[in-house]
């Protein structure tokens, strides 16, 4: 993998598009979320609107569940006089659950088949499924993912709550939730967490909570502030080489090759630009 | 699962047994293993005669690398006048990557394949592959299995070294280590800890190690000090029905049921015994 990334051209990365990334800023650190407006754009949309009108800055990540997610929320969310309000943003929106299957959207497939789904791939910096025979695909629950927590409506979630994987890929959420991108740096601020100990990892505690200072787009960030990363194209010859090298290891340290490799298993390699700036 | 949990019988549980149960004590807490001695007869004998001679106590957690492993080791290890010294145990031990299929070994199959292997189970509370035609089985590396780190040659581990998987399952590394185990209580402990800086995910300062009070063999532990725990048997119709509720999830919340799972997504149930001692 090392020899891969070393032997990378400069057309094998991409910029992150500053109007669809977000910064996630803890007292600890930045988490950079890349949107994913192709699977979820209305969400994409109105995460960035929440963003936007400081609807998440001061709110708390309020549960950390081990092997499954971290969640960040309004702890007064179910109180009326307390909840944050909403301004130009939605509340709530129709689920973005899968897509319609589009040939045009450029689609990596693994060739190793997958328990979920019939085909799993990744399309730009995101780990996909889909099955032609229905006309759908879908962002698949891999380990960094992001998803709009809802109640049991299928249209409850709209992005005022969101979590991110940070466990084996619970993959049964699939098509049960919107997720709308992926976490490329920062995850270690999310993973490491204590985990809260009532039912489903909630902390019970208000000061075990961990606050968010704001979530901003990045293209309202100063140029000079953003994180200057860049991802490795999903469509590339050098990406399809690094999934060989990872389905057969050719390392020494190796005595059996799997010969295969499961979707969340495969790295998508995120680089910080040297010398700051993009 | 709730249902299935409060319906369930008392012979559809287990307890450990004290023989092949490993308590790591930190000053955070007790993590508690279940050994694999049917997987990896050599390693558990081995890693029992490293904990009763006091191999580990006073070494540390030297590596946490974000959605893979935690490792347990002496930071010593490559200082051979401070490296601490094996009495009776083995330093290293003949691989135990694999083992002689045997349909003796009780195992409840899943239903939905497998990106790695044939066949995919439960033998006894571990997460199990095999394959018929070569006639083997191993365990896989789901999370919280525990293995004995190696250097590059098979025969160089022994479980000086011990790590536990804390992220999505690496199941490349099937086959390739010796699984010895699985953490059933305290995982939190691992899972939690803050994320080694440099590469690989070792801390680079002494201070940063998690200090090891001791690893003990339960049996060596006095009744009233152990681990009150059982763990539900795979070998039961409860736990098919587990399985099964969740391939199929019936509660609410699902608008989409997968209608399969895979290995590493099926819980196996511990629980606390009520009134402490076993």
């Amino acid at each position: 993998m090392v020899e891969i990334l070393s032997a990378s051209k400069p057309g094998d990365w991409r910029s992150l598009d500053p109007e669809n990334t977000l910064y996630v800023e803890f007292n600890t650190g930045r988490v950079v979320i890349e949107l994913a407006p192709v699977f979820a754009p209305r969400h994409v949309a109105n995460v960035k609107a929440l963003a936007r009108e400081h609807y998440y800055d001061g709110l708390a990540i309020v549960r950390v569940q081990d092997n499954y997610v971290v969640q960040l929320a309004d702890p007064n969310a179910e109180k009326p006089e307390l909840a944050r309000r909403i301004q130009q943003a939605q509340k709530t929106l129709p689920a973005e659950f899968d897509r319609a299957f589009d040939p045009k959207v450029p689609f990596t497939r693994l060739p190793d088949g997958d328990v979920y789904a019939r085909e799993v791939g990744f399309s730009y910096g995101f780990p996909v499924a889909r099955d032609k025979r229905t006309g759908k695909m879908w962002l698949a629950h891999c380990y960094g993912m992001v998803g709009a927590g809802r109640d049991a409506p299928a249209d409850s979630g709209g992005g005022t709550e969101l979590y991110v994987v940070i466990g084996h890929a619970p993959r049964h959420l699939d098509r049960n939730v919107t997720l709308l991108g992926r976490v490329v740096q920062g995850m270690e601020l999310l993973s490491a967490l204590p985990r809260g100990s009532v039912a489903m990892g909630f902390y019970d505690k208000a000061e075990q909570r961990v606050p968010i200072k704001a979530i901003r787009v990045a293209a309202d960030v100063l140029e000079a502030e953003r994180s200057a990363l860049e991802v490795m194209r999903a469509d590339t010859a050098a990406f399809r080489a690094l999934i060989e090298s990872r389905r057969n290891r050719r390392e020494d340290w190796f005595h059996f090759q799997a010969g295969r490799i499961e979707l969340c298993n495969v790295p998508i390699p995120v680089r910080v630009i040297k010398g700051g700036v993009r």
